[in-house]
């Protein structure tokens, strides 16, 4: 532990080798020290009681962070808390999510309307329609995301960050900046530590996004104890070699000005990097705790709070007390704010006359509007030959990508497998970045280059559709073997039920010599249990285009196209665009059928082939074929209809040929051709065979099922796996 | 791209702002230029080959690493070809998977008795029982781990370090260095943008593993193009801010003799600081398309190699030739590897004369076996009172983990939370770190603070496992949620059966105020679906008993305890640890009974309360009881004990509750009281009623399903969502 014996209630504590403490505060020219010192007293008292209240949550963090909170939000921000959707708004992520009442207070102070005195009051409490839940939510007031998987939100800031230059490089005119909003972040050591956070850093160097401003709250404690335990690399030094400009903050528990002054440097417009403010802190400052892991998760106690009021010289009587002095210091915010929205509608007025085209264009953006015509852009009818499905994505949006630049597509370094470039595709790079291969960059630009770096790649693609809904939509690719590093991010995409497109190329075994490090047999199971999550697998380009039609239209969360490394053939005249919509629907009928074989994306033609032979058998066995690319759109559909397109009700047996694990087709058959275990290296040409999936195997397995089925052999409810 | 158009055949590029040329080899003193020059150029051309052979594979990055192939195999490593599972070898990993061709190449070269010439050849063949598939598997003689997905190798690499300090920390003394292994990792641009290779960078910094060296294959260029598109940190300065040591070499593609020279201070005794050398190579160097991204993952073409052969003075009619003098170049070797063996038996030998009880202790270890009586370690019966199952743990298990020192057990900062420390525990940690908080470290501490970095403590359990069979079993911690970031680390353990258990506490919405990013609702589908693991939900003390008997015992690949925060109900007298072994049980019988509810872990008891109330309704329903703890379990019992636990096939509806979703309960159930989607922020005290899990709402439920399956709605194999 930190030692703080000393001076418990005035916390004195070894941060990174300086003695910290608390004590005199600075504060920017335009109010006192006196008076700043009440103000983060104030804060520091009113979050813990708050904690003490239910005698739960996480005081230490927002109490040490106390200064930083001032500094952003009467100071550094540019925001209106009576019109909190503002769009050039500058947005704020607290990566550190757990930190939330350090939000929800500052949100209270600053004067959000949603977040009424009884509102704050209900941290933690019973009340389901708290607006301060555990931490922060995307669909309350003054939240931009909902973060608290740790480093998530600094990924999603570089994401808003990105939206913000993508948009002013393509809107903005000289004298005209409708998008130049700020982001900032701030971020705890855990955040650093985090494979996604280091990505996060990594790539915005990169980007050069000089307009993120990260605030480390650097108070060296995480759960375990002190960061030193575990972590004893040299923060500014790496951040400097990821390209980050670094300003040090010695004294975060109550230098308030030198804070602000960091800010202002960050807010620079002709900032070519990104800032990242480390700011020593103490954690839960002031109180007998100070500095110690135990701060960060329970509340104080009763008796350390009175000792802190004592030290501070407050009330002790008084709980959840806020001088008149602290309300009025931040009473101007909200006119402030209308300030900021009304010369921001002045200069949309001006722009509009100066650029009326643009202007309506950017207009259309901002209200989330695609032209009217986009699903026309899909082509009607395509090419009958055997086609990888990955290529039919190309064949399906390439002119969409083209023609309606709320897309942006983004890849982990697989732009020769993707196949999602259109014709003269531009990249989004920094202007002045000229890279020894490809075009020189530009923040104009909507293809982006990741690198090898899946799970940033989706948790900055929920920054991009959040920055303002449906303005962009980003689409992320990669194989879908890869969407297993990519998925807690994508998770949290689907939480919020963020727009955004995954592309997952190579989805099934059909991957080849890759071997079973690639080959997905289990993952699917997943994004099919995912809530508010659209996974499909369309089973030819014909399916492919419905799959689009069905992501695009999507509006409960993220959608995931899955689609075939190997070329796989059109079963023209069969598949049915309209058909993906209720995400079943029946490819081939047979009156009184013996057996109903559900075929599913890229070996949809397997039960085609299965059905034929087996009609073609002696005796002949009838099978009719039902195409199955999406659980979600068929789970929405009513029982009847699912009746309809399964007729297990009717006694007619449901057999699915899926290679990859049974887990989740239980629900809509009674028996599958499905994997058993891991995938194997063997070029396409053979694997199929190799797994059984031959035809003739198949045909054989189906039948000693249907034997073992009419002979009453298989109990009511049970999954035979052949 | 890189401009080589000067100079096809003889590539020349710019690499790191470097003129690169292949041409005049260097290399160690005992052999001449002009013989290293012969043997690089060989390599080349035989991976060249082996490619074009069918087609297919990644041939640029094992061309661009031949001098490094040579540094390794004939110079740097110690290792024993035949006698490949020798357990003080030097361990190697390619982390860089694709590139797989070098390290067969290399295995044959160097004389590994199983890569036969014509397993050589078979690399993209349609032999299912080829020894070169397209990744390298850990099931082949002279592969360590399964590599492939990017990062993981350089995480398990760290792994495979640390378990190397830890043994000899443990077993070493004066005189007797038994364990004293080095590990090399290759790695390229993916896996220091990788989130978990950067989680593995920081944390192999952190512990100072000196006995690690990476060799950094730098030669820019990923699918998309040139790196500089996408990453442009300063890597060194980066790598030197995480603690490693840097070694630069400029020429990698012919100066042999610098990148040995860099390998020996890799492996002096004395270090302190893991080594990243950072060699310049060129991909696909000699070829048409070196310098270039289209050498990375396709053939270079019959016409290119012709051409590569000419410039190199070949005969360009000879395809796989290896020249006499080469196979001269690495004759020695098996030999010197059976020497290295020899030494090192000899030094057992005497060791085991002067410290006869560590010695058998160390061959105990060696051999992978526990006390004989690890199980009876287990307490037999538990306090009564509610308990969190996280609590249950340590009382299961903490007297095994301070006896039993083949654990290591770790947490993601969360120590506080998951219960797993026990009496004395010690820290691993590097012996001259001390740490603001906490002990003194030392590598024979066998307690893991990874720091917030999940991804890396599941990726580099696997290194830890796979150093020898059982001769250490990593546990693992974190909660839940935070399992999917560790998702594809857990993967891996599985795809290669590696030994780790991991223990993923606060398991439900039971979490409480945490929200819904911190309860799991889906994630059980992915671990239930997920082949060769072990997922247990156990549903109180006496059922984590039995969870740890069968998670110790399963020898099918990982393992992972599931278990709740909040206490729960101690249900004495109706749990059985004997009932976990074959995944479900009947917890309480009834006869005629009307239907079967599955209760299963944190909320069995819900179904035993549901059953009380069924049962004094009017009229009276008779439900028996069923715990489920473990799918993969049950899975494995034969189809008539299923059938005798679930009697779903004497006209019994089964109805199982679980508060997670219901993908993969349709297989077991009729009916389910799942949920539809995410969690809430409330406490644990208030959220299961939120969701409909008070008895009350569950029995009307029930009893209305019950109602519809008598009049015959439900129609066979339909699942239905209460």
């Amino acid at each position: 532990m930190l030692d703080v014996s000393g001076s418990p209630a005035y916390g004195e504590a070894t941060v990174n080798g300086l003695l910290k403490k608390e004590g005199k505060a600075s504060a920017p020219a335009q109010t006192s020290n006196e008076d700043m010192k009440v103000v983060l007293e104030s804060f520091r008292l009113l979050i813990a009681d708050l904690c003490q209240q239910f005698g739960m949550g996480h005081p230490g963090s927002a109490i040490g962070m106390a200064a930083i909170g001032v500094a952003l939000w009467k100071y550094g921000m540019r925001y209106a808390p009576h019109q909190p959707d503002w769009f050039n708004r500058d947005r704020f992520l607290l990566s550190n999510g757990h930190a939330c009442l350090f939000q929800y207070t500052n949100l209270y102070l600053s004067g959000y309307k949603a977040m009424t005195w009884e509102q704050l009051l209900s941290y933690h409490s019973e009340r389901p329609d708290s607006l301060c839940p555990g931490h922060p939510e995307i669909e309350h007031e003054g939240i931009e995301l909902t973060t608290g998987p740790l480093g998530q939100g600094i990924a999603n800031a570089v994401g808003l960050a990105m939206a913000s230059r993508h948009l002013g490089a393509t809107f903005n005119r000289p004298g005209y900046d409708v998008v130049n909003n700020h982001t900032w972040c701030i971020v705890g050591d855990a955040c650093l530590q985090e494979g996604v956070g280091c990505e996060a850093f990594s790539y915005a160097g990169h980007l050069k996004l000089g307009n993120l401003t990260v605030l480390y709250d650097n108070n060296q404690i995480s759960c375990d104890g002190s960061v030193d335990l575990t972590n004893t690399e040299d923060v500014n030094k790496k951040m400097e070699a990821c390209g980050w400009e670094i300003i040090d903050v010695e004294d975060g528990v109550n230098d308030v000005a030198s804070i602000v002054a960091a800010l202002e440097k960050g807010r620079d417009p002709n900032r070519s990097k990104p800032l990242f403010i480390n700011i020593r802190t103490i954690i839960g400052v002031g109180s007998a705790v100070a500095g110690q892991a135990v701060a960060h998760g329970v509340s104080l106690g009763a008796d350390n709070i009175t000792k802190m009021k004592k030290a501070y010289g407050w009330d002790t009587t008084k709980t959840f007390h806020i001088p008149d002095k602290v309300k009025q210091f931040y009473a101007d915010i909200p006119k402030r704010g209308n300030e900021y929205v009304s010369e921001w509608n002045d200069l949309l007025a001006a722009y509009t006359k100066a650029h009326p085209d643009l202007a309506q264009t950017f207009k259309d953006r901002m209200a989330g509007k695609l032209p009217d015509n986009w699903s026309s852009m899909i082509p009607s009818t395509f090419p009958t030959d055997t086609t990888p499905t990955r290529k039919s994505n190309n064949l399906a949006i390439s002119k969409i990508l083209a023609e309606c630049p709320t897309f942006m597509v983004g890849t982990a370094d697989l732009t020769p497998s993707v196949n999602l470039t259109w014709k003269d595709y531009s990249i989004f790079n920094p202007p002045d970045l000229e890279p020894t291969s490809g075009a020189q960059g530009s923040y104009a630009g909507r293809y982006i280059h990741y690198g090898i770096r899946e799970h940033v790649m989706a948790a900055i693609s929920n920054g991009l559709a959040a920055y303002s809904p449906r303005t962009i939509i980003p689409i992320t690719s990669s194989f879908f073997m890869f969407y297993l590093y990519a998925a807690p991010a994508v998770r949290m995409g689907a939480l919020q039920k963020l727009k955004v497109i995954h592309v997952a190329t190579h989805d099934s075994i059909g991957a080849g010599e890759d071997g079973p490090t690639h080959q997905p047999v289990e993952l699917a199971s997943l994004y099919r249990a995912m809530p508010n999550m659209l996974y499909i697998r369309p089973g030819d380009s014909e399916e492919v285009a419905g799959a689009w039609e069905e992501a695009v239209k999507w509006d409960g969360g993220p959608a995931m196209i899955s689609v075939s490394r190997q070329a796989i053939p059109q079963l023209s005249g069969l598949t049915r665009r309209d058909g993906v919509s209720k995400g079943a629907y029946v490819l081939k009928e047979e009156e009184n059928a013996d057996v109903t074989l559900i075929g599913v994306g890229a070996e949809l033609s397997f039960a085609v082939n299965v059905a034929t032979a087996l009609s073609s058998s002696s005796p002949s066995i009838k099978a009719r074929i039902v195409s199955f690319p999406s659980h979600a759109l068929f789970r929405q559909q009513p029982l009847e209809h699912q009746r309809q397109i399964l007729k297990r009700n009717e006694g007619i047996p449901a057999i699915v040929i899926e290679p990859y694990v049974s887990l989740g087709w239980e629900r809509w058959a009674d028996a599958g051709i499905n994997m058993k275990g891991y995938g194997h290296s063997l070029p396409g040409k053979y694997i199929y065979d190799y797994f059984g999936y031959s035809t003739e195997n198949m045909e054989k397995g189906i039948k000693g099922f249907l034997r073992d089925w009419k002979e009453g052999k298989i109990g009511r409810g049970e999954y035979v796996e052949l």
